[in-house]
């Protein structure tokens, strides 16, 4: 079995990634190859941010101690965010106490991050309660919230045309 | 808001890993910080494999034709490879066509990779079939391919020690 004659390409920038996934990891990220790790890595250094290890939601703190749930969309794909997917009352409630973070991407180049606090949160918050309650107390599986609310509501924190 | 004194190494990275991108573009894979592309583009060009898009199971094919699932497991996170979350006769018979490679990590660090034919994985295809009859026709939620089975049951095609 004889390799791509492009292996030879990836074996010299390899090193390189080595240096990107160490820095990474210094910033609590595993891998930057699941989960949009090294997207997470790039919004959590823009932001000054820390990723609080293990924990399910509210995925970020800044020097204050404020929490945040962090997001990002490949608007290649797709032109909305995943939320949770069993998302009910308690996901909701823990939702409440935080902004959210929404980067935007376009393949693996940041276009832009937004802010959006409970406030500009709650159209959300009280449409998913509605349906859960409505639904008998079913989960719901990932809603969704729409790139454009994001870009409406939110304050703009970063944008790669600034 | 002030980014974290790492921005500049990240930024001094990106350089790289936007050509690593470019080269997964240029074998398919649409980013490499989602489902593990950037380690699946190193699967590929190891092996000499394109991938199949759009496909759901049976990932890659060779220069000759024939096309194989392809899986992947970080060790330092867990000993098994998952499969598909909804496991049933349709997509056994799937399986049955093809080989399968398993490629281990520690995590971005390859470590060796494995195949097995039909004959190998029978005995997972046999156990998942008598238990969705014995279910009632309930699909199984992905179970899991032990790592120890393949190095045991598969033929050693790549090591990073040799």
């Amino acid at each position: 079995m004889r390799p791509h004659p492009d292996y030879e390409i990836l074996k010299q920038l390899f090193p390189h990634i080595r240096n990107y996934q160490r820095l990474a990891e210094a910033h609590g990220i595993n891998d930057i190859f699941q989960d949009n790790g090294g997207k997470l890595l790039q919004v959590l250094l823009i932001l000054n941010l820390e990723v609080l290890p293990g924990r399910e939601g509210n995925d970020a703190r800044d020097a204050q101690g404020n929490e945040y749930e962090l997001k990002s969309v490949n608007i290649n794909l797709t032109k909305s965010f995943s939320t949770h997917h069993h998302m009910n009352p308690t996901i909701i409630a823990k939702y409440r106490q935080v902004d959210w973070i929404f980067a935007i991407y376009k393949g693996i180049e940041i276009q832009s991050i937004y802010r959006l606090t409970p406030d500009n949160m709650e159209y959300f918050y009280s449409k998913w309660e509605r349906k859960w309650h409505g639904d008998g107390g079913k989960d719901i599986n990932n809603p969704k919230i729409p790139l454009r609310y994001v870009q409406e509501h939110g304050t703009l924190l970063y944008s790669v045309e600034t």
